[in-house]
């Protein structure tokens, strides 16, 4: 199943987006949040004629840095065994949704996509152990961990960096069906256009990441306690590159459809 | 004005702390929240009656490092020239009030106070000037940013090592006068008990931040959009040390009275 969150011209939804094929594709109205069984009000839209918003609006951003080691390799010109995985935060205002523009300040210089599988959290979860993660998953999403790259070494914590408002496009929508994901062979892939040319720059797979799913879960709340609606960055994979104004950025990733983000000068 | 949360045997309010003397503050319950004219319920109660709680449930907490040079050499053994001030972030999920217990976890070695003056934010705020900083300012309380210090140089991110459960005292109240506090001239104070002896171990001054108020503002707001309730934390001056399960911290600020906590084994 797949939660979505919507404008449309009465307001804002939490939806059911249902049907097969791009085009038909249609946005049912629930009654409450992605974090129960859905009751629908009969309320429905063709998906085409709404706008998806960010499927969640977390109380936190628990980011895994360092966590594919050939992104390791290209960004910090170390191997993963010298600089393991390690955690971060991005604020919840950094949050967007779908098409929604990618806003760049003047002091953020090489600003770069990072297409990440994220986590939305289902459950109050606190000292999960690694068997028991797929407990406190509600489902999966698209994220595009957006970074300053010369913020983030001049300021040697990456929270401003990768905080900046609009700098975590999230969606297009929650997929519930965890186990259709084979998270040893998940295909994460970037598409950056510039000056009207399509290139894939990202073109991975989750085979690469070092800490695994469980071991990111039971990690993280050893210290923290995760709400629902809290996502988790699961880490990028190599292939990131400067975004600049006039681009778009696209994050694909199998069973999950794309976040696509056009770039613009904020 | 005070305002706070509290705990009574009827449920949880806003209130504002009303009263002289420590023995004759009263709690009087708000129809709203801190962020506008108080209207009063009429419902009160003796402040020694009932239950402070941190006075805000901030969106995020977004702290700035190493803005006391003693501090820096302490920690860091550098210089503030060489390390200037940097951002990070508290998740919510590490906020707690007065006298609730700070919960170390067992990989969390030298765990050590940071007492610190705190600024609760009242209006929406992007891009403000430093000239003016007062005007999306609520308030001031104290905030005690809890830090692992081993964690925290094994990371190289601060995110966990900062970031867990209940290691974010906040507190008593908010004070809305602003005006009274000298920022060039506030005395910030920890003491710490151990085996019942207190000992008075940060004893400091704002008049030793590095970045003042009004650039803290519009340097932050410069990246992110701050929403009311939202909490800075102006950085730890000197003397900060290790906590272990069964010693009390208390942090003391002229004109905010103080904040403390016991220390236990999560």
């Amino acid at each position: 199943m797949r939660f979505g969150r919507i404008a449309h011209p009465e307001g804002f939804s939490f939806v059911v987006v249902d049907g097969e094929g791009e085009e038909n594709l249609v946005a049912k109205e629930i009654k409450d949040t992605p974090y129960t069984e859905p009751e629908y009000t009969g309320r429905e839209w063709p998906l085409a004629d709404v706008r998806l918003l960010a499927p969640t609006l977390p109380s936190k951003v628990v980011a895994i840095g360092r966590n594919y080691a050939d992104h390791v390799a290209e960004v910090f010109k170390e191997s993963a065994e010298h600089l393991p995985p390690t955690l971060f935060l991005k604020p919840p205002t950094s949050v967007v949704g779908p098409e929604a523009p990618i806003r760049i300040p003047e002091f953020a210089t090489k600003v770069e996509f990072e297409g990440e599988l994220a986590v939305v959290v289902g459950q109050v979860a606190k000292n999960v152990k690694a068997a028991d993660w797929k407990s406190v998953v509600r489902g999966f999403t698209i994220v595009n961990d957006v970074s300053s790259r010369d913020l983030q070494f001049a300021d040697g914590q990456w929270a401003r960096a990768k905080g900046i408002d609009t700098f975590c496009p999230l969606g297009p929508w929650i997929e519930t069906d965890i186990d259709s994901f084979d998270l040893d062979n998940l295909s994460i892939r970037a598409h950056l256009t510039q000056d009207g040319v399509t290139e894939t720059k990202q073109d991975s797979n989750s085979n690469q990441m070092i800490m695994k799913m469980g071991e990111i879960i039971e990690f993280i709340t050893a210290s923290m306690t995760l709400l629902p609606g809290d996502v988790i960055c699961t880490g990028s994979p190599a292939g990131t590159e400067a975004m600049n104004p006039g681009d778009t950025i696209e994050v694909e990733i199998e069973g999950l459809g794309s976040l696509r983000n056009p770039v613009e000068r904020a």
